[in-house]
């Protein structure tokens, strides 16, 4: 279950959207184990402010998929007349990728909404903890899900309805939603590192501008 | 160097404030492959919109440990004046830990400070993404940090005086911070899972409330 070195899994723990298998059934207890490791996390005095729908049911699946879809299809309008006025081509990969899980989006066997108890404060020093607090926690889901086969990606589309979402998920008042994450075994288990930049590009010593030594 | 399992290293990955080896010198390559682990987390529509600062200078963390220590004194004395209200025995080993941190901050090795490109935008459809942009790749250098036997723990408390480290770091003004972070080896390597809520209790099925199958 868990053969993978955790530095191959830090590597290679992509956003999966063209990969997720759309027909193989996802077993409860795997999703219960990853959540098992997910709130092993730390969070902020300990407060485990986190809650997680995990939503199998169709008729849930596509009342949010309906969101997922409007925003999404608005977020690639967006996008795609930004890319034109700059002349690059479309679509790219990723457009693509994105495009693909908006049309299947409530084909994918399993959602699950990570949410926090709270809301947040609207200025950093408040928010930082806050999503600190649970976003560690999501992505030691992810990771433990690739560890198992499986795949995600953390999506944030349907928060722009966030209020229809909280409706057709019963959620109080005081209880945030974070994302949706789309969960699925992978069609693949070999996925790659990322092209990234260079450490070097993005890491400074001591001050802004710096060079790491 | 990476001997331990995924599994092992999600369960036991700690907030380390007591255990954290003033002493030992920690070399700039560890540093540097746990953040190239780090920035292989994936990021919004790809932007890898991360910047970093490994601060190793001793006045930088002296001036950031004045700021660190001024706020975090102020956030454990309104802690201790809520478990006084409520009954509660004071100091906790939370408390305890915390209070030990402020104490010697200026002591540890080294700090990252985790900076996002752009600023917060104040409401929770953008700012998940936002956030949710940086903080998987900050708990990927966590779990890297942890399975080379280093610790650290989030911490957000400098970011009430945010304009006045972001003036010490030379942070350019829509730069923004989302935390600080000592990273030191860790006197102990036998850490434990933490003791967690059952999953039960804190997932749902399809709706708020409903138990999980």
């Amino acid at each position: 279950m868990d053969s993978m070195s955790t530095d191959h899994v830090l590597s290679t723990t992509r956003a999966v959207r063209l990969k997720l298998d759309l027909h193989r059934e996802v077993e409860p207890e795997v999703v219960y184990e990853c959540l098992r490791l997910a709130i092993q996390a730390p969070s902020p005095s300990n407060r485990q402010a986190w809650r997680w729908i995990v939503v199998r049911d169709q008729q849930v699946k596509d009342q949010l998929g309906e969101l997922f879809r409007d925003a999404g299809t608005a977020y690639l309008r967006n996008r795609r007349a930004k890319s034109d006025a700059a002349g690059q081509p479309n679509p790219s990969r990723l457009v693509d990728s994105v495009q693909h899980l908006i049309d299947v989006i409530e084909q994918v066997p399993v959602f699950v909404i990570p949410c926090v108890l709270g809301r947040p404060r609207g200025f950093n020093a408040a928010d930082a903890a806050f999503y600190g607090g649970i976003f560690p926690a999501v992505w030691s889901f992810q990771l433990a899900l690739r560890s198992r086969g499986l795949g995600s990606t953390l999506t944030t589309f349907h928060l722009r309805h966030e209020q229809r979402a909280a409706a057709i998920l019963g959620l109080p008042d005081d209880v945030t939603q974070v994302g949706l994450l789309p969960v699925a075994y992978t069609t693949v288990s070999d996925f790659r590192p990322a092209p990234r930049q260079p450490v070097e590009e993005v890491a400074f010593a001591d001050r802004w501008g710096q060079p790491l030594a």
